[in-house]
C-alpha cells in the first residue's frame, strides 16, 4: 500500500503524522503548491543559480550541460505575491541549538531589509532539526542579533509554524496574524 | 579608448547610441541593476531552471556540475517589487514582423494572469529585432490574441519602451503611466 509522503504506515490502528524524512525545502514546496492550487498565493522557490560553462548540443531536443558551477545567490530562495503584497523569504535548517547568522549571506539580509522598506513582507523560516520545530522570524527581529540566535529565544518569542497534514507548513497563517492583512 | 557598452566609437565628432550587439536580456538586467542601485525597485531575473544529474565533489570548495538538463520554467523570467506592488513579467525577442504567441508557454501566460488577478502588475516585454523596437504589453491585452500579434498592432496601440542611456529600457516609466501608481 502507498501512503502519501510524510505519513508513515499505520501502527496499532493509528496514523502517525511524522516529519521524519521530510526536509524543510520539500515541506515548503508542498505548501507553496497547496497555496497555488487553492488560489491563496503565488509563491515559488527560485532555481539554484548556476554558471554554465559547457553544453553539448548533439541532441537538439535536449541540450546537455557538461560543466557548470554553483553561484552565490543574489537574492533569497522564495518570493511571490500574497493578498496583493510582495512576499520574500529565505529558509534554513540548523542542527544546532542556536541559529548562526552566518548561515544567511549578508547580501540576502540586505535584500530582505530592502524588500521590507519597499512595502514587502520579508522573513526567514528556520527549522531546528534537533527539536523538529519550525519558526517564522520577521527580518527586523532577526537583524537585532549579531552572531547567533538561541533556540530558547525562538521558543519564547518567535511564532512557530506547526506541522499540519495539508498545507504542511502554513506560514501564511502566521503572516495573517503578524501583518493584519 | 574604452566606451561603455552600447555606445559605439564617436564618428564625425558625434556619439551614436547604438542598440546593436546588446540583447534584450542584458538591457533589462542593466535596467534592473539601475533600479536597484537607485532604490526604485527590486526586480531580478530568475536563474534558468536546471535538473542536475551528476556533480563532482572532488574540489570541496567548488563542486562541479558534470551533467544537467534545462527544464521548462514554471514561471516567468523576472519578478520583484515596485512601489509596494508585486511585479511579474516575461521578456521575448522576435525576428519576425509579428509576435507568435507560442513563444510564451501557456503556463507562463496562466501565471501572469493569476498574478494580475491577485493584485500584481503582469506584462510581457517584446523586442522586434527587425525594427529595433521594444514594447510593453499588459497581459490582458496580450491574451486577446490567439496565434500572433502583428507588429503594426504594437506600433499603433502598445507603449514603446524607448532606448535611453541610463536606464537603458525604463519600463517602470510605462508602468507609472499605465497603473496610476
Amino acid at each position: 500500500m502507498n501512503y502519501p509522503k510524510g505519513i508513515v504506515k499505520p501502527q496499532h490502528n493509528s496514523i502517525i503524522y511524522s516529519n521524519r524524512g521530510m526536509n524543510l525545502e520539500s515541506d515548503l514546496n508542498t505548501t507553496c503548491e497547496y497555496y497555488l492550487q487553492n488560489d491563496k498565493a503565488i509563491i515559488y522557490k527560485k532555481p539554484t543559480p548556476i554558471t554554465i560553462s559547457k553544453v553539448d548540443y548533439t541532441n537538439k531536443k535536449d541540450a546537455v550541460i557538461k560543466e557548470g558551477h554553483f553561484r552565490i545567490p543574489s537574492t533569497t530562495d522564495y518570493n511571490g505575491i500574497y493578498k496583493g503584497k510582495y512576499i520574500d523569504f529565505e529558509a534554513k535548517e540548523t542542527k544546532l541549538d542556536y541559529f548562526p547568522l552566518k548561515n544567511i549571506h549578508p547580501h540576502q539580509i540586505k535584500h530582505l531589509l530592502t524588500c521590507k522598506e519597499m512595502g514587502g513582507i520579508s522573513f526567514v523560516i528556520i527549522k531546528f532539526l534537533k527539536y523538529d520545530k519550525v519558526f517564522l522570524i520577521d527580518i527586523s527581529s532577526l537583524v537585532k542579533f549579531k552572531d547567533k540566535i538561541p533556540y530558547t529565544y525562538f521558543k519564547d518569542n518567535v511564532s512557530e509554524i506547526k506541522y499540519k497534514y495539508n498545507p504542511r507548513l502554513d506560514y501564511l497563517d502566521i503572516i495573517d496574524k503578524m501583518e493584519d492583512l
